[in-house]
């Protein structure tokens, strides 16, 4: 199988991208710690990873606490009571460029022209760097960029889940069979319980309810 | 002043470009620590920055080592003998598209719509991510992947070194006040001295023999 580079979180949308790259590819997960506020996130990548099957994750550290300007990096709060309109604050600047160039980099690294990322329909309501538009660019991006780029190679970044609602996506994820009660979505855990009221665990709820799938996650407070 | 990140390396030609963004932006040196093997160019970044009263340079660790794939950050021999033909292996796979990423992360979270980058002339006659059209590319990307490129701003990718000789830079940095002996270039330095003999002490020596300007470089070995 070729090789390819995979964008891994801990959370629900990477866990089931991976599990639709392994049909297909040799897979490498590529986790970062990026100053989030919780190692669980990174303890869930591991656990998903071996969950599927898949090689241990290469683990890269970002300074983006150095830069900030995100309330998943900054001291800013975390929102509470379910999206809005607009951009989120929990939008990080440049995150998914700075994911998807490492990720060029292992990949070329590795000989690889394929890389996924789990950016999805919910999320590019909101996230610039979860719309189409940006995908596309950075593949024109990484031709390039790239030494196999100018000989010729053409890269690819997947995003499988970029038109599935949540719902969908869990559907997906369940029949390739993915243990969803290892992933981690919260962005403010308490121990290693998810919050019930930010953003991410509303949608995540919200998801499982639409999929008629009971929702594995251990919340603090019942969203 | 309008805010600008300028990525700064501690090299000749990123020092070059933050003199020539210091004339009309208020400057944000970044520079990086990505596993090279020498703190010197680290510590030759902050003097430059420092000899052209600019702000003190951001710092942003790198985990290139994990990801190797180049002669800078894994185990394979600096090559001696001056330039060759093709794309040297001291290409660091998406180096410079890593380095952009990171300087649109701190240019969004500053304000900045403003990037400057010392790719050149001699650079992009072997390293891909040194053309004008790798620059265009990720102009068009910083666009489609940022809150301010939603809001409709434009992000811009200065290289004002792109079509200058070394010896065009030289000259122009010595008129804007650069001491370029602060600065450093040897991929394989011997104490902080210069090798004298890898690609780069080759080309930044011809460049002060074509400008007629004394080469302040020490050398382990006079090329």
């Amino acid at each position: 199988m070729k090789p390819a580079v995979v964008l891994v979180s801990g959370g629900l949308d990477s866990a089931t991208v991976l599990a639709i790259a392994q049909q297909s590819f040799d897979c490498q997960p590529l986790t970062f710690d990026y100053g989030q506020r919780h190692a669980i996130e990174l303890q869930a990548a591991q656990r998903v990873c071996a969950q599927l099957g898949a090689r241990a994750p290469r683990l890269v550290k970002l300074d983006l606490r150095d830069i900030g300007g995100s309330a998943l990096t900054a001291d800013i709060d975390v929102p509470k009571g379910g999206p809005g309109d607009g951009i989120p604050v929990t939008y990080v600047p440049a995150r998914n460029t700075l994911f998807l160039s490492y990720a060029l980099a292992l990949a070329e690294t590795l000989g690889a022209t394929d890389m996924f990322i789990g950016v999805n329909a919910v999320d590019y309501s909101g996230y610039p760097d979860c719309r189409p538009e940006f995908i596309h660019a950075f593949e024109s991006l990484a031709n390039l960029a790239t030494k196999l780029g100018v000989e010729g190679a053409r890269f690819r970044v997947h995003a499988p889940l970029l038109a599935l609602t949540k719902a969908d996506i869990i559907r997906r994820g369940v029949a390739l069979g993915v243990d969803y009660s290892l992933t981690h979505s919260c962005y403010d855990p308490v121990d290693d319980r998810a919050c019930g009221h930010c953003d991410s665990c509303v949608i995540r709820r919200q998801g499982f309810l639409m999929a008629a799938i009971p929702d594995p996650t251990r919340y603090v407070h019942r969203p």
